[in-house]
C-alpha cells in the first residue's frame, strides 16, 4: 500500500470518521480507522457496531491496499505534521505503516483490515430508498428538540430522538419522560410518502458535531429495513434505526394554557445560575413564584444555605408557586433562538409549556416536581 | 455584623485569598474563608495551616463582627452578583449570614470565627526584619526557576525554591534531582545582608499566581524564625520555610562545556511534540542525535510504533547521541524567552545545559537518561 494525501484534507477526515470509534470497544480493531484505497482516493471508515462513519479523501495512489490504525495516535500524528503532502506507506500483508512529511517519519502498528466487521464497511445503499432534505434545517432541528432524550442505554425507545419527515414539514422530538422539545422546521425534501424514524440520539448528536465539516446543502436520507443512512457527497453516517411505537407525543403538549408569562431569557438564565448556587444537589429544585408581574426564584440546602432572586415579568394572571429541575429549565433557555419566551402554566403539577415569543414553531415541555 | 462592600473589590479580595484554603482540611473550617470587619475594610484570611494569605478590601462598616464562609459558596455567590454594592448582614452570635445585591438575596451559614485558627490570623510583622525588592523581577525570577522543583511532600528540601537575596542581584534555583533551574536577576532592594530562603515552593506558585491582582511596584521580604511574609500594601503572604542545607547546586553546573550546539526554540518545540507522540509512557525517553548541524529525535514504544524527525540546527563537534526525558526538555524551552537556545554537550551521560542565546542570565540544567 502506498499513497500520497494532502494533510489537510486528511485531518478532516480522520475528525469525522473518529466519532464513530467505539470508547469502550470489546474488539480493539473497533479503537481503529480502516483506511481503504480506491480509485484516486482513500476511504476512512470507523464503527462502534451501532454507528458507523464512513468518509472518502482525495489522495494519490500509487500502490493499493488496506489496514486499520488506531484513531487516536493517527490523530495525534496528523494533527502535529506541517501543512503539506503526506505519504503512507505498507509493505504487502504487513501490519506496520510508514508515515511521512517533510523531515518528519512514524512507523505505527496496525491492525489488519480483515479483522475490521466486513458487514460495516461492505454496505451497499439501495437508492431507491432515499430521500433528499436540506442539511442546514436539518441539523437546526436536531439541535433545538434532540436536547431532551433520555440518556439510558441505546435499547430504550426514549434514547432515541423521533424524527417526521413529510413534504414541506420536518417534525424532530424527544422526551425523557420528565420533559420533552418539539421542533417543526420547514424544509425542502422530494419525500413522497410521511416516514416517522426513531434515530439513536448518539447518531444524530455526532452527525450534528460533523456538520461543521460538510459543505453539502443537501443530503441523502435513506432507509433500510433497521438501518438508517445519512449520506452527503463525501460521507456516509450509517446508524441502527430504534423500533417500536414512540410515545404519542403530540397529545400530551397542553393544546393551551390557562396562565401566561412573558419572560427575558437572558435575565432568566442569569437569575436561575444565582439562584442555583443554593441547590440541593440531590434534587435541583428551585422554586418559582410567578405573581403581580414578578417571578421569584428561591433555593435552599438544609446545611449551607439559602438563595433568592427576582426578575420583572409580563404575568397578571392569579399568583401560582411552581417546582421545577432548574438544569431542565436552563437546558431549554440555552435552545431558544429568541429574546423573550411564552411560559404556558396551569397548575403547580400540570406539564408547563417553554415557547419562544417568536415565529419558531419550537416548544418544550417540562413537568414540575412536587414540594411540601 | 454588617458591612457594605463593592463586588469587584469583594471578589478581587477572594480570589487572591481563595488559594490558600486547604484541599483536604482534617477541620472544615480550613475550608472557609474568615470575614473580620476592621476600621473601613474586611479582612479576608485564608488558610492551609502551612500557607497563609490575608488581604483587605476597602468596605462601609455599619456593625462589627467577624465569621468564617465556605470559600467555593462564597466565590460562586459574589462571582454571579451584578457589579453592584453587596451588603453583608449578620445576627450578633449567629453563624447565618445574608448576602444581598439588588434582588438577589442569599442566607449562607458559615463556621464561627473562634474556630479559626488564632495563630494564623493574629500574626503579627517586625518591620526590622523586613527589606523591600521590585515585584516584577521577582515574579520573572520564580517563573524562570522554579518549575523545577519536586513535588514531594512540602517537609522534603527539594520541594523548595531557594531564593539568595543580596544587594543588587536575586538569584532563585530549583532542582528535583533530574533537572535543575537556576536564574540570576538584577533588582533593586535594600537588603543589607546576603540571605538565602528555601521557600515551599506551593507558596511561590500561588504568589506568582496572585501577581495578577497585585498593583505595587515593590513588595517586602520579611524572614521571622521559620516564617516568611510577603507583604503588599493589602496582601500578605505568610509561609513556613523549610529549613536545612540546600544542594550546593552551584558546584553541579558545568562551566564550559566541549560541544555546543544552537538551536531554534520553536522548531524544537514542534518536533518533540511530533515525536513524542511515540514515545514509550513509562520512560517518556526521547534519543537525540547530534551530527553535521543536524538534530535528529526519535522515540519508540514496542506495541505502537517509532517516530523520528530532523531539524536543522549549529552543530560542528564530534556527533553525539544522548537521551532524555522529553517533559523536562519541554518544560525548559517553554520558560525560555529567546528565539535560540544553546545546548551544552559534553558525553552521554554528562549533564545537559540549556540556557537562553541572549544576555539572560538562565541555565538549565537536564540529567539525560542512560539508553541500550
Amino acid at each position: 500500500m502506498k499513497f500520497i494525501v494532502r494533510k489537510e484534507d486528511l485531518y478532516n477526515g480522520i475528525k469525522i470518521v473518529e466519532r464513530a470509534t467505539s470508547q469502550k470497544a470489546v474488539q480493539p480493531v473497533l479503537y481503529n480507522i480502516l483506511i481503504e484505497t480506491i480509485d484516486n482516493k482513500i476511504r476512512l471508515t470507523a464503527t462502534d457496531l451501532v454507528l458507523t462513519v464512513i468518509t472518502t479523501v482525495d489522495a494519490q495512489i500509487e500502490q493499493a491496499g488496506k489496514i486499520t490504525l488506531p484513531a487516536k495516535k493517527l490523530n495525534e500524528i496528523v494533527s502535529k505534521l506541517g501543512n503539506e503532502l503526506v505519504t503512507f506507506e505498507m509493505e504487502e500483508g504487513g501490519t506496520s505503516v510508514n508515515i511521512s512529511c517533510q523531515k518528519s517519519k512514524f512507523d505505527i502498528i496496525g491492525i489488519s483490515a480483515n479483522e475490521f466487521p466486513p458487514e460495516v464497511y461492505n454496505y451497499e445503499i439501495d437508492e431507491t430508498k432515499c430521500f433528499d432534505i436540506e442539511l442546514k434545517p436539518f441539523l437546526k432541528a436536531i439541535r433545538q428538540a434532540g436536547f431532551a432524550a433520555a440518556s439510558y442505554e441505546v435499547s430504550n425507545l426514549l434514547s432515541g430522538i423521533v424524527c417526521d419527515f413529510s413534504n414541506g414539514i420536518l417534525e424532530i422530538a424527544s422526551t425523557d419522560g420528565n420533559r420533552l422539545a418539539r421542533v417543526r422546521e420547514k424544509i425542502n425534501s422530494d419525500i413522497t410518502e410521511q416516514t416517522q424514524l426513531i434515530i439513536p440520539s448518539r447518531t444524530l448528536n455526532e452527525f450534528m458535531k460533523m456538520g461543521s465539516f460538510i459543505e453539502d446543502e443537501t443530503i441523502k436520507v435513506c432507509k433500510d429495513k433497521s438501518t438508517i443512512v445519512l449520506k452527503t457527497e463525501k460521507t456516509l453516517t450509517i446508524s441502527r434505526l430504534l423500533e417500536g411505537q414512540f410515545p404519542k407525543y403530540n397529545q400530551l403538549i397542553p393544546t393551551e394554557s390557562p396562565k401566561q408569562a412573558i419572560v427575558n431569557v437572558s435575565q432568566l438564565i442569569a437569575a436561575l445560575e444565582r439562584v442555583s448556587v443554593m441547590v440541593n444537589d440531590k434534587t435541583s429544585i428551585v422554586k418559582m413564584l410567578f405573581a403581580d408581574n414578578e417571578l421569584t426564584l428561591s433555593a435552599d440546602t438544609p446545611d449551607s444555605g439559602k438563595s433568592e432572586d427576582k426578575i420583572d415579568i409580563q404575568y397578571t394572571a392569579e399568583e401560582l408557586l411552581i417546582a421545577f429541575n432548574y438544569k431542565f429549565v436552563l437546558d431549554a433557555l440555552r435552545i431558544i433562538e429568541s429574546d423573550e419566551i411564552i411560559i404556558g402554566l396551569n397548575a403547580s403539577l400540570s406539564a408547563t409549556v417553554l415557547k419562544p415569543n417568536s415565529e419558531d414553531d419550537f416548544i418544550c415541555l417540562i413537568m414540575p416536581v412536587q414540594i411540601r
